[in-house]
């Protein structure tokens, strides 16, 4: 199976995902070395191809919405080398090369994830400067960061990580672990296709169903990777297997067993995939998605 | 001496600042907890009352703009809070209260600062909603985002933490000093001035000004902490003094002496000082930060 726009999408990401960063300064190279670094391990570009295809199936433009795409995927790369730092799930390898913190040390990889964060916002308000006299289009652009900005903040993936972080070691707990999901995962990928639909004009019809899929989706994502955790290869995952039950991470797969998560998956991906029925036309990219998650696990 | 309007600000900062973090579920507390702990560990709140200043300097209203004054501080927060871990300037003390980490631990440290940096991007955006039906103020609140992200990002802070770090132990060199300096230190005051301006809709005159005004002020700002660090009393700055020596710091004091470094402070704000001369009538608490500084060294 194969989806062509999915594929475009991907490309257009990888071709100008270095385009949105800012002018730095010859005398901070280093920095711009440790960010490149990470953005270009590797990554699948899950979260800007969801953006893209969602504002394309809301009529609007993907190369236009290209800035916050490429945003997303700097937050996304600052969240793991963040992550991968030794005070947080210490990994040596993420994507399958060394994580920042052991090519650039520590200091550096604190300082390269701040940046990719701050270039983030950068590169969306730079845009919003493109369209001071076009309040439509303004407007939109304004909608999509404060979504953004919503899903990966205090209220989305960073309040999943905390929670993440604090149920290490402890007693899986159905509830909390429902939360550190909805939180660390699905917010984010949730945001990234509201941001994707308001750059597309959505109205709010489509933005509802995007969001019960997004949710949905982003569940199951975060599930089928704790999954592939447990029973896939560290090769193809770039980084060593098991890794979260050596950590003792609440887990689904911890908590109820491989069959049991694979169930819950394939349940969520069916919801995802029903919210948007009516859409298929003009949503190749997204079921695309969800047969390749599909996939993963049968 | 004293001056009102300083006064004024600072009440309206301390008294507001926690008011536009984002709401956080009660079952991340601990995030919310870490964070509001550096942000009310008693800081100067020096960036919030010169983005009010600038504000009002142009005909804006303080209280609109408190949502990006206290988004300045949460970005300054941060930035202390991830300077302070061990992996970075290892610093025991902040604003004569234990550092963050010391308290939540390294990994939640980070976590927080990323939540801080993040809640300053979503007070902002959030702001901007509130605007989408008024173009001219959305205007000018998105042209404020976009400087503060420049200031704070890697042409700006991050650079100059950067250089900072990389330059620890190595010979001093004047250019990579004043380099340091100006993005460190001097890019974010610069930043936070002309955001004040453009929420109060300054013309290019002013904004030059402030410019040139915010440039010098911030390298003062830099050198006279320096020097405060040399020869300052730890209780007061609530920091050891001597920690820059110790970590073989790449300073002014170290490369110049006491002396030459108090002339140079002094030219700067002397050069500041000219800059809004002309708005002195309408600039009390910006003149008085000049004041304050003077008397540090004096």
């Amino acid at each position: 199976m194969n989806s062509p726009d999915f594929n475009r999408y991907k490309r257009m990401v990888d071709e100008h995902l270095p385009d949105y960063l800012p002018e730095v300064d010859p005398k901070s190279s280093s920095l711009l070395k440790a960010m490149t670094y990470s953005l270009t391990a590797g990554g699948k570009r899950i979260r800007p191809i969801l953006l893209l295809a969602a504002c394309e199936l809301c009529g609007g433009s993907a190369a236009a919405a290209l800035p916050y795409a490429c945003a997303v995927e700097y937050i996304q790369t600052y969240s793991l080398v963040h992550d991968d730092l030794p005070c947080m799930d210490d990994d040596d390898y993420r994507r399958g090369k060394p994580s920042s913190h052991r090519i650039f040390g520590e200091g550096m990889a604190v300082l390269a994830g701040d940046g990719l964060l701050s270039a983030a916002y950068e590169a969306m308000t730079k845009d919003m400067l493109l369209y001071l006299d076009d309040s439509e289009r303004l407007k939109r652009r304004v909608k999509a960061a404060f979504v953004i900005s919503k899903g990966t903040g205090c209220r989305g993936m960073i309040a999943g990580q905390v929670s993440d972080m604090e149920a290490e070691g402890r007693t899986p707990d159905p509830q909390l672990l429902a939360y550190i999901h909805l939180n660390k995962t699905a917010a984010f990928i949730k945001s990234v296709l509201l941001a994707g639909a308001h750059l597309g004009g959505a109205d709010a019809a489509v933005l509802a169903k995007l969001s019960v899929f997004g949710e949905n989706l982003g569940l199951a994502f975060q599930i089928i990777d704790d999954i592939m955790d447990v029973i896939g290869k560290g090769e193809e995952r770039g980084k060593a297997a098991g890794g979260d039950a050596e950590a003792e991470k609440s887990t689904y797969p911890a908590l109820y067993g491989i069959e049991k998560s694979k169930e819950y998956a394939m349940e969520l991906l069916s919801k995802a995939r029903a919210a948007i029925r009516g859409y298929y036309d003009h949503a190749e990219a997204l079921s695309f998605v969800l047969d390749y998650l599909e996939r993963q696990i049968n």
